[in-house]
C-alpha cells in the first residue's frame, strides 16, 4: 500500500465534522478503495472549544486556515470555510502556493474566482476539485465531466437549491402564501444568513455557472447567469400551474445557442408528470442532456452533513487514487470566453396579471400580445370579489424580447395593476 | 498535447458503429477534454462488406479480433463483440496479454469471468473498464465506484433491463396479457436472440452482480444472484398492484446483511409514486443508497447506439486522461469471496392464487399463513364467473423462508389451483 494522503481540513461546521467522521469511521474501507490510507493531520476553525461531536485531539490544530494550508504534513487541503472571498479564498490560494491539492464545497468562491484559482492550480500540476459545491451528494460534476465526456452537451438543467424547492412544495401542499412559508423555513434554519442567496437564486446560479463551464468548455461566467428569484411566485401561480398540469420550480438551464451561452436560473413551469415536476421537498435534481446519451436525470440530497461530506470524500478519494483531472474538465487556460445569449430561445410562457375591472381591459392586454407577435394558447379570467380581475395567459412559443415588449406595452394601457408575473414553461420533450 | 490514444475496436454492431461516429465527429472536443487526441487505428468485425453508416477506410481492418488486440499500433482495445465466452473472451485476454487497456460493454463476460480478467489486467497495471455494461448511458459504475467512494453502501437497486420494463409498462397501459406484449416486443426486435436473457432476468442479473461487487468489495458472484423472471406476472397482478398504489418492476436489489450478500433480480412491487414506480417504458434506473449520501437516483436510456456508445466513450476518456482505476473499485485480488444470503430480509409480500370455489378454501389458506407466523395485511377475493376463485393476499413483513413454508403447506390443502405468484413489496422508505 502506498503512502497515506494527509488531509488538512479548514472549516469544521456541519460538513467539516461530517468529513472527519467518515475519514475516521471508514478508514479501512477508504484505504482498500484508494489503495492507500486517508489520514487527517491538521484541522482549523474559528473557535477551538466547541463540541462538534468528533474527537479532534489526534489532529494538529491551526487557528489560521492559511497556516494549515502551508503545513508540510498536509498533502491535500479541504476548504470548507465558505464565503466568496476572505479566509476561504486566502486558504485555497495558500494551498496552491504551497503545492497542495484542494477539495472545496465552495460554490460562491469558484463561481467568482474559479478561473483564476483553477489556472493557478493547474499551472503547478495541482488538482482543485469541487463535487460538493453543486447539488450536494449527487455526483453530477463527475457525471458531466467524465460520464458524459463523449457527448456534445445540449442542455444542463437543475433544481439545485433545496430551500427554494422546499418553499415551493410546501406552499402547494399546505396552500400557504410565500411569506408564511418563507418565515417557516427561516424558523427551521433552512435559509442562509442572507436569504437572498437562496430565494434570489444566487446560490443555485453559482452552481449552474460551474456546470455550464464544464458542459461547454467556457470560462465560469456567473455574471452571465440571468437570475430571477422565487419571491414573486404566489400560491395562485402554483395553483394555476397545477390546474394546467405543471409544477413551479426554481430551475436552472444552461444551453449553447447560435448566439452564445444561455444560462438562467428562474422559476419555471415544468410538466407535473416529469421527473423535475415530481421532485418534492428539499431534494435536488440535475438533468444532463447529451447528443449521444440523451437525457440523464440524477436525484438526491442537495445539502446536509452526510450528502455534502460524501461528495467531499468523492474528490478526496479521486485524488488519493491518483486521478488528476482539470477543475472544469479541460485545462482552465483552454476554456473559451463565452458569448452571452441572454434572451432564451422561444418558449411558451405563463403570465399572471391583475387588471382593473373595466370593460375592454382584457382586450387591451390581448392586443398588446398580438402586436408583439405573440399568440395566445389559453386565457382565463378568474372570479374576483374585489375590483381587480386576475387574468392568466398561456402563450404559444414566444421569444423573451417579444414578451418583454408586450409587457411594456401593457403597462402603458393603464389597465394593469402592478407588474405581471411571467414564468417560462420549460419544454422537456 | 500528449500522444494520441490509439483505439482498436472489436465489434462493429450498433454500439461499435456509434463509437466510431463519436470518435470521428467529436475529435476536437474529445482531444480538448482528454488533453490528447483519441484515434481509431484498427477495427474488426465478422463481415467486412456491410454498410454501417460510417467510413471505415481510414482504419486498418482485422478479420480476427484477437489479431486486432495484438497490434502494435493499438493502445486500448474496445471489446464490443459480445457473448460470455468465445471471441469476446479471447479478445480481452489477448489485449491484456499484449499490454493493452480494455473497455468493454460486455456484462455477461464480466459477470462470469470478471474476477479472472480483472486480476490479469491489474497484475500488468492495465485497466479493464465497463461503464457501458450496466444500465447503458447512465454513468452508474462511475457514480458507485467514485462518486460514492466515501460511503458504506447500504443498498443497490436497479431496473436495468429496458425490454422487461417496456413489457410491464405496455401490459399496464394497453391492458394486454404478457404473451401478447412479449410477441409485440419480439416483433419490434426488442428481445435478445435468446429471450430468456431478458425476460428471465439473466441480463439484468449480470449487471446487478457487477454493481454488487463494487458496492461491497466482494468477488463478482453471478451464481449468487437469485433470479426470477417476469414470465409469470399477469395483467391481473399489475392491476391489483395498481389498485393498492404499486407498480410491478423487474427490480434488482443487492444488500449486505448480517448473513452475507443478498442479491436478487425479481419482479417486485414498488410504490407507484416513487421514482422507480414512475419509470415507464424502456428507460433504466439505478438507485444507490449510502450511509452518508442517502439515496441517489439515476435515470436514463439503458440501451441503444448513442447511450451505450456514450458510456464506452466515458471509459475511453477516463483512460485517455490518465485515470487508472481498478475494475471493481479496489484491486481485484483484494475482493472478498462473499457469503451468500439468499432469503432476503423480512418484507411484505403480494400473493395471488387461484382457489377451488368451495366453502372453507379461503380459511385453509389463511391458516397456512398463520401457522407459518405470517400475518395478513389485506386479503381480497375477487368476482369469479368460473369455478376458480382468484384471491389476493398482502402480508405484513415476513421472511421468505416462512413464506415458502406457507406456500408449501397451501399446496397440500388441495384447495390451490396451480402455483401462487409471490412478489416482494420492496420498501423504499
Amino acid at each position: 500500500m502506498s503512502d497515506p494522503v494527509r488531509l488538512g481540513i479548514a472549516g469544521l461546521g456541519t460538513v467539516g465534522a461530517g468529513v472527519v467522521k467518515i475519514v475516521t469511521k471508514r478508514a479501512e474501507t477508504l484505504a482498500a478503495r484508494a489503495g492507500r490510507p486517508i489520514q487527517i493531520t491538521a484541522v482549523s476553525a474559528r473557535t477551538r472549544d466547541k463540541d462538534r461531536g468528533v474527537d479532534l485531539s489526534p489532529f494538529a490544530w491551526e487557528d489560521d486556515p492559511v497556516a494549515l494550508a502551508a503545513r508540510d504534513d498536509v498533502d491535500l487541503v479541504v476548504e470548507l470555510v465558505g464565503g466568496d472571498s476572505g479566509p476561504a479564498k486566502s486558504t485555497v490560494e495558500a494551498a496552491i502556493a504551497n503545492g497542495k491539492d484542494v477539495v472545496t464545497a465552495n460554490k460562491a468562491l469558484l463561481a467568482l474566482h474559479g478561473q483564476a484559482l483553477a489556472e493557478a492550480a493547474e499551472a503547478k500540476g495541482l488538482c482543485l476539485r469541487f463535487e460538493a459545491a453543486v447539488a450536494g451528494g449527487i455526483p453530477c460534476v463527475k457525471a458531466l465531466t467524465e460520464g458524459l465526456a463523449g457527448n456534445r452537451i445540449e442542455r444542463v438543467m437543475g433544481v439545485m437549491n433545496g430551500t427554494c424547492n422546499y418553499i415551493l412544495t410546501r406552499m402547494e401542499d399546505a396552500g400557504l402564501p410565500y411569506d408564511t412559508v418563507f418565515a417557516e423555513a427561516n424558523a427551521l434554519g433552512y435559509l442562509e444568513a442572507d436569504p437572498t442567496l437562496d430565494v434570489g437564486g444566487i446560490d443555485a446560479g453559482h452552481k449552474l455557472a460551474l456546470l455550464a463551464s464544464i458542459a461547454y468548455g467556457t470560462r465560469v461566467d456567473f455574471e452571465g447567469v440571468k437570475l430571477e428569484g422565487i419571491e414573486r411566485v404566489s400560491i395562485a401561480d402554483i395553483r394555476h400551474a397545477a390546474d394546467m398540469g405543471f409544477k413551479v420550480k426554481l430551475l436552472g438551464v444552461a444551453q449553447m445557442t447560435g448566439r452564445g451561452l444561455e444560462a438562467r436560473m428562474s422559476p419555471c413551469l415544468v410538466p407535473a408528470s416529469s421527473p423535475l415536476g415530481q421532485l418534492d421537498g428539499a431534494t435536488n435534481m440535475v438533468v444532463l442532456e447529451g447528443d449521444a446519451v440523451g437525457r440523464i436525470v440524477m436525484r438526491g440530497a442537495g445539502a446536509g452533513e452526510g450528502p455534502t461530506a460524501s461528495a467531499v470524500l468523492a474528490d478526496i478519494m479521486e485524488i488519493a487514487r491518483g486521478t488528476r483531472l482539470s477543475t472544469f474538465g479541460q485545462p482552465a487556460s483552454t476554456l473559451k470566453a463565452g458569448t452571452r445569449a441572454h434572451s432564451g430561445g422561444p418558449s411558451p410562457y405563463y403570465l399572471r396579471m391583475d387588471l382593473v375591472d373595466k370593460p375592454g381591459a382584457l382586450a387591451k392586454i390581448a392586443s398588446c400580445l398580438g402586436d408583439a407577435g405573440i399568440s395566445i394558447d389559453r386565457m382565463r379570467q378568474y372570479d374576483h370579489p374585489e375590483s381587480t380581475a386576475p387574468v392568466i395567459v398561456v402563450t404559444h412559443k414566444a421569444g423573451r424580447p417579444s414578451l418583454d415588449a408586450a409587457i411594456e406595452a401593457m403597462a402603458e394601457t393603464g389597465v394593469l395593476i402592478g407588474e405581471p408575473v411571467a414564468l417560462r414553461i420549460e419544454q422537456l420533450d
